[in-house]
């Protein structure tokens, strides 16, 4: 007997975002995404540190927690204290560390923690979009502080927390990424670091500070974190090895004070987080991780200068952009009349994917014109390939480059 | 300069749980959780399928979903679609299929794509406490069904539908874990399936089947899958490898049709599920699962046993249980006198864990001297002097066994 299929839609709430489609296979030309070099991954070294910790302790695996307990593989947390104290300057012990499935269930962690419909946050107007979404799904306002060439504009975000107060609005936390800004790759000096930190502690506000992509500046050199600068436990902070090692690794950690740690832990229902992973990055990164480093940034820096140069041949005057100062991703502003969201569209249709302005910006107006483009996974020729194939589609549709 | 530490109390949104408490590691008898028999771990299987499947496809983790897309590791997923086919008599594709973060994270999808504050669902009234407490924080009412020796009850079940029908009230969804159910480890017949479905049918309600322990049957026997025997796609169904495997993988499944495994897929926004982990099953299991499948049956039959024989041993009539047919938990009835709560607490000072049967429960008055016992990961002479420890506790608590 066949009956009609169940409907399912009856049942649905209201508010769901719409359905997905199906997966149809990466474009040729994919500017998008947080993939990394495949040249740069460490595969020798991750797959006898594999070997190494599974034939030691991978009896611990019967055990949901490997006996480290809900906050993740001890070995892993004891790697980070170091590496952050050294990298960071953050004074924290593996018992303030939290791992997480990606710094991306650190985002849920801290959002469910701290917010309800109808709160407010200040976060860098251009932003990550995965950050500005969760925030909109929850029904949250985030607030967009304007950025320069040293990050998070000071006097901006100054006036909008006493924007906010003056309306009796006290906004749950400030979220920013100081160090590589996801999307302008922009890293914020100390002296602003201290201001921003000052003005959080006098209007109240905690800091969300993302740190995903610190490691990955040119100069192997960052100022301290916000988490390392504050004096009176005002920061939660997240990090990741999706940009250091893999993003398939799916492997975040989060720094916070035990008050607001032992909240995100009552919610972390997750029976914890993958174990083979944790193993084998603690195992890697205790003995490689300084290695390591060096040489990925050297394959980002020269593929960022593919990018620059692609650009500058393609699009000449209509593609502006900073040298960015570390990092995966460049910052595009092209001519005003290219509309960044319709380039998107018809440039699937060649095969390229790019991340449109709008989408990475909490100020559609300003991010009109400007896409963001990830160069870490394409080879130099097809970073070639895919700016000339951009300019071209951009050509026909915009009349962009003249 | 010192400050006072942040508060972040003010900042918190109403309804958060309850802060939790420092980790301070495992009881010694610790009958809790659904660890693994580390004997039965297949430790060189894996050590050799993480070295395979990093040589060959290694360069692959440097991309978001390994190239798989969004459902997960395809080599996986073409595993499962045979195994489901094979052992639960599902007809599913690998395109059906969605990997997860261990099957907890498909409760959480299910969860958030079918239920709003203020529904009803139906489930078994002794069940997971892990799905009873995640309907309970999204303030929806599980509404228990008796289970009796061949699991949920379908008089029972029928009345419960007639009844919320009455009112004008349809339930988002029967749950049940009909495969070894837990913690009562009974298996529902094929009759009983048929006519589960038929009401589910008749009333418009889906079913979400869980078939977390339907691999780990002593005889390696089981009936089809509801989903397999359902004809019109009204069941959502979720599987995982953390008891035929290992727990500290993380790694489940589900299977849906696409009419809600499109809307599940858009709020799964954690880029994807571990994937060496993913990798490291596919590998392991295509050319090993059913050979391993049977050593670790055997391995944990035994320990049943075990449990059993001390139980009788040193609770004698005072603890009444029916032999289960598989799995890795006892549910135990002690005499009326005893108060599983109270029994619970006065038994962590003896370095013994059970979980409390109300706990594990809808009903609490039903389960009151109930208790769920965990032997897996205890080795056959921790069983016997946890159970003895226990016993003593019991004795001094209760008078029980006299």
């Amino acid at each position: 007997m066949t009956t009609a299929p169940f409907d399912f839609t009856p049942l649905l709430p209201a508010g769901l975002p719409s359905a997905a489609s199906r997966w149809t296979g990466r474009p040729k030309y994919d500017f998008t995404g947080g993939n990394n070099d495949p040249d740069a991954l460490p595969l020798d070294g991750l797959v006898a540190a594999a070997d190494a910790v599974l034939r030691r302790e991978g009896r611990t695996l019967s055990t949901y927690g490997l006996d480290s307990g809900p906050q993740g593989y001890r070995a892993l947390r004891d790697f980070l204290a170091v590496k952050l104290k050294r990298d960071a300057g953050m004074n924290c012990s593996a018992d303030d560390i939290l791992i997480t499935s990606g710094s991306l269930q650190g985002l849920d962690l801290v959002n469910h923690t701290l917010l309800e419909r109808g709160d407010t946050v200040l976060i860098e107007e251009d932003c990550y979009q995965g950050s500005i979404n969760r925030l909109l799904r929850l029904g949250v306002t985030p607030v967009g502080i304007p950025l320069d060439r040293e990050g998070m504009r000071i006097d901006a975000l100054e006036a909008a927390l006493a924007g906010l107060k003056a309306k009796g609005l006290r906004p749950k936390y400030i979220y920013t990424i100081p160090t590589v800004q996801n999307p302008s790759a922009t890293v914020m000096p100390l002296a602003r670091r201290t201001a921003l930190l000052k003005l959080a502690a006098d209007f109240g506000v905690p800091v969300f500070e993302d740190d995903c992509y610190a490691d990955l500046t040119w100069s192997g050199h960052r100022p301290p974190a916000l988490y390392g600068l504050s004096d009176h436990g005002n920061v939660i902070y997240i990090g990741s090895f999706s940009k250091t090692i893999a993003p398939a690794l799916r492997v975040g950690y989060l720094v916070a004070p035990w008050s607001v740690m032992s909240r995100m832990l009552a919610i972390k229902t997750d029976a914890g987080s993958g174990a083979l992973e944790q193993m084998v990055l603690a195992e890697y990164c205790t003995a490689h991780f300084t290695r390591h480093l060096p040489l990925l940034r050297k394959a980002l820096r020269a593929k960022a200068v593919t990018l620059m140069e692609s650009l500058r041949e393609d699009f000449g005057a209509a593609a502006e952009f900073d040298d960015p100062q570390g990092g995966i991703f460049l910052w595009v502003k092209l001519s005003d009349g290219v509309d960044a969201l319709k380039l998107y569209k018809a440039a699937r249709g060649a095969d390229v994917a790019i991340n449109p302005g709008p989408e990475w910006s909490v100020n559609g107006a300003h991010a009109r014109s400007r896409l963001r483009l990830c160069f870490a996974n394409l080879s130099h020729e097809e970073i070639n390939q895919g700016v000339a194939a951009l300019a071209e589609v951009c050509r026909k549709e915009f009349g962009v480059p003249g």
